[in-house]
């Protein structure tokens, strides 16, 4: 099922989508799309009862879209996590997953402003697989566990200023916890619906110029193993999310290419995922 | 005022303490000490409303005390800001505020058992002043606008494990994010009680051994200035909480001292801020 919300910041109501792209309203089984849905969450059943006729149809058009589910308890976000990617920023490979947050109120919906940071002099884009957890995860072992506390996926455009993240000393936080630095959705796609999430091509556009153009499969610690890892660190839980790395083709590593700027347009695209398009800010 | 939590985990109620120590149930008022509730309060108001007699008294003798604050939407930290931890961590001096975060799931009580890792070898105490949030901020320009933000202080204890911080590849997050690793409390005194937060003598013993006799007047960025700054690369919401960096004297900075095992009692006081007290367990 492809879930998501639409209405104005704050005010979002959910929303889920039939195969035939027919929207039909959930706000009679939930007030929002949320950890605490979630985790009660059967896909097949909702499924059923959209092909059933259960849920009224809504007319969506011309509604904004928010992020796919309510403000997550937590961002974790994977860093360097393809090799071009870890190249181009001039790292080494890491060995084990490098892990960072985001605050949750950096989250906003897919087609949202994204507001360069005032003082910003290198605002760039990350196109990210976002997974989205719909079971409280702790000290899993196999990924046959991690596979069993994941509802879905999404895409997100892991914003960062990387003057902030590598210059202003101290950890990359501070260059990934701007308002508006976490653009999610369009949707959230349950994850019986994504076949193989190590299959799935990447696509990132500045201004209608590919930049990012990688797969998931080039990921170094693929998603079941990242979230199996992240539960030995802390505890996941119904509606955290987790953005998994960006392939190679950010602004960082591609000396000469300017940064991000106010009316700059970043589309990103997943297959099976759908398509974000923002356009950039000023704070 | 002193507002605190009483009962079970997920189930505390709003309290507040009049100055002879008496409990009242602010259960009429708010169904919580959260962020919206913090937004909305006026310290005076409630006092004259304590004296006045128009809030029930409360038996709050043999209850659990939780955190004095409901899940933060943010807990920001604050590295390396005593010149003498930076010393005895082997760090350099930091030229401005050195950023990281902890998820909000790791906040619990402060007498609440504290959970070594599995894995773990080198779980640490850091003693903290922390600062609660009850106003947004976003790109404040003055030490005034900052103060104008804070709803008041706790104490607290960000635990980290050492090896997740430091040997494991990638940001500190990764040692700061076990669950239970951020014992708030007891309470939370608002900010009109707390008359010079950078005079505040900060103790922590384990097992009865003095391993922490600092004050908050060693800090290298003071609370205004860390609130100031923070605002610059993120926007700070009512409830959120920073915890401001720890004095010399945790076990990191003395080879040769065991780091925290199961049985191991920490007490952590902040003069005029309380005294917590955690049982170290296992997860």
């Amino acid at each position: 099922m492809k879930l998501l919300r639409v209405g104005l910041p704050g005010a979002e109501r959910p929303v889920v989508l039939g195969q035939d792209g027919t929207a039909y309203d959930l706000s009679g089984r939930t007030p929002d799309i949320d950890g605490a849905f979630l985790a009660g969450l059967d896909p097949a059943e909702l499924a059923r009862a959209v092909a059933g006729g259960a849920l009224p149809v809504t007319d969506i058009a011309g509604q904004r879209v928010g992020a796919p589910l309510a403000r997550p308890g937590k961002v974790v976000g994977i860093g360097l996590n393809y090799r071009d990617h870890a190249a181009e920023a001039g790292a080494q490979i890491p060995t084990e997953p490098v892990v960072f947050l985001k605050p949750a109120n950096t989250v906003v919906g897919a087609y949202d402003e994204v507001l360069v940071p005032r003082g910003s002099e290198k605002t760039d884009y990350e196109a990210e697989l976002a997974i989205v957890i719909g079971r409280t995860g702790r000290y899993l072992e196999t990924h046959r566990d991690a596979a069993a506390v994941i509802a879905g996926y999404t895409v997100a455009n892991d914003v960062t200023e990387r003057a902030f993240q590598f210059e202003r000393g101290g950890q990359w936080d501070k260059g990934k916890s701007a308002e508006t630095f976490t653009p999610l959705g369009p949707w959230l796609v349950t994850a019986d619906e994504v076949e193989d999430p190590q299959r799935l091509p990447v696509r990132t556009w500045v201004n209608g110029d590919l930049r990012q153009n990688g797969s998931t499969a080039e990921m170094i610690f693929p998603v079941l193993e990242i979230v199996r890892y992240l539960t030995h660190f802390m505890v996941l839980e119904p509606g955290d999310v987790i953005v998994t790395g960006t392939p190679a083709g950010v602004t960082l590593g591609h000396p000469g290419t300017p940064f991000l700027q106010p009316g700059d347009v970043v589309e990103i695209e997943i297959d099976g995922l759908g398509r974000q398009r923002q356009v950039l800010g000023k704070a």
